[in-house]
């Protein structure tokens, strides 16, 4: 094995927990984070007292308070959530949609927000999910601004599918990209599951960039486009205005 | 300075940030850890390659995006508030006033979410904010089912004043704790601002131990106990049966 660093083993414990592993023994995490049971004994111990692990009566560990309230510090997560919360719920209102809010980490979206509407889809994206940018309209949102050599990086593949419906060619990925910029929403069609649809608009920082990306999602059968559009994107404008930025600069 | 092990050192540059310190520079938090510059640079330099802190262009460190994954595991926190929200947002679109989930952590409530409502009474409290159980209704409304020794504990005080109307005689406290138990609803009036009311219920687990509460706040002036009391006890009793709680086998 690698030697390894004293964050590092401590990290791995963190990142031993995920969605399928909300909840781990001892034994648990001192096999998925590669450290032996003594130090994982003495890692989750320090964990524990700080309070970025709890442990349940029947001794198996979670994700603790402390950690999540540090976590709400992350400008990219709660704190961009806690701007846009307003303009999401006002969203919600007009639509009674599923409402999402995204922002872009590498080449997938991660899902900051997400408000449950009642015709509830195929869809089972939880907050703190991952999905590639290509299948979603939050991804083609933030692709289509990104500058031109990532965003060619990006097209050029590989485009993984989903179902038959998912953009795979680099020209349609292209193409899409381009309408996306001259209409100001992205749609995607199928491309998740084969019964939704997602309309997204692109969310600005104080100097211009597009920092996160708001989207409705709705059952494909009856999705009304041309309706859904116009509110996706003045909420878009409206967390970006509460974010700093200022149209009439540009 | 007294030795400290490498995990309490890592963990001291993630409780350098704090809600009124959310960005810090390296020198800020090598000072508010207690860490020499060298230390802090290379626990700084881990936390970031990881994810858990990022990097401004202009060398601000804040907490990142993999963190705040990770947190949203945390079951009192994100996990907790995934259940919650569709509840909490029935609650807004009834009332449209501001909505909170909150859990307790030792003699404090933790806000675990906050929807906010149109007519925004002088009450800034932010997601992961803390404040002391016997001032709030979602602190009233926790203290009220705790076990009698911790609750007598608590009780005996000291209990700090924020307004010239926060309780802070134990006897009275104990009396306002025996009201809640009697109608399954806490008030809160002008005990954290002098302009604000507010009404909580318990949220109850699968064992029927409660493990957070629901509150609404209005502007104290034309504030409506009566009407908002029932509202606040359906969205806590949703939450509890989202949550697996079966009132009919207690």
């Amino acid at each position: 094995m690698t030697p390894r660093s004293a964050p590092d083993r401590l990290l791995s414990v963190l990142a031993a927990f995920d969605h399928e592993h909300p909840a781990l023994s001892l034994t648990d995490i001192s096999r998925r984070a590669g450290l032996s049971l003594t130090t994982a004994h003495r890692l989750v111990g320090a964990l524990t007292e700080w309070g970025a692990l709890e442990r349940d009566p029947d001794g198996v560990y979670h994700v603790g308070l402390r950690l999540w309230e540090v976590a709400a510090l992350a400008p990219r997560g709660l704190a961009l959530r806690q701007v846009a919360l307003p303009y999401l719920e006002d969203l919600y209102e007009a639509t009674h949609e599923n409402v999402q809010l995204a922002v872009r980490d590498g080449g997938e979206v991660v899902y900051i927000e997400w408000l449950s509407g009642r015709s509830a889809v195929g869809v089972h994206i939880r907050v703190g999910a991952r999905w590639p940018l290509h299948a979603t309209g939050v991804g083609l949102a933030l692709l289509a601004h990104d500058e031109p050599a990532r965003q060619e990086e990006y097209c050029a593949g590989p485009l993984a599918a989903f179902t038959p419906y998912t953009i795979t060619r680099p020209e349609r990925l292209r193409r899409e990209l381009a309408e996306v910029r001259r209409t100001g929403v992205a749609v995607s069609s199928r491309q998740v599951t084969d019964d939704a649809l997602s309309v997204a608009a692109a969310v600005r920082g104080p100097g211009g960039a597009v920092v996160a990306a708001v989207s409705v999602v709705v059952p494909e059968a009856d999705a009304q486009v041309p309706v859904l559009a116009p509110a996706v994107r003045i909420a878009a404008r409206g967390i970006s205005r509460a974010l700093g930025w200022r149209p009439e600069e540009a």
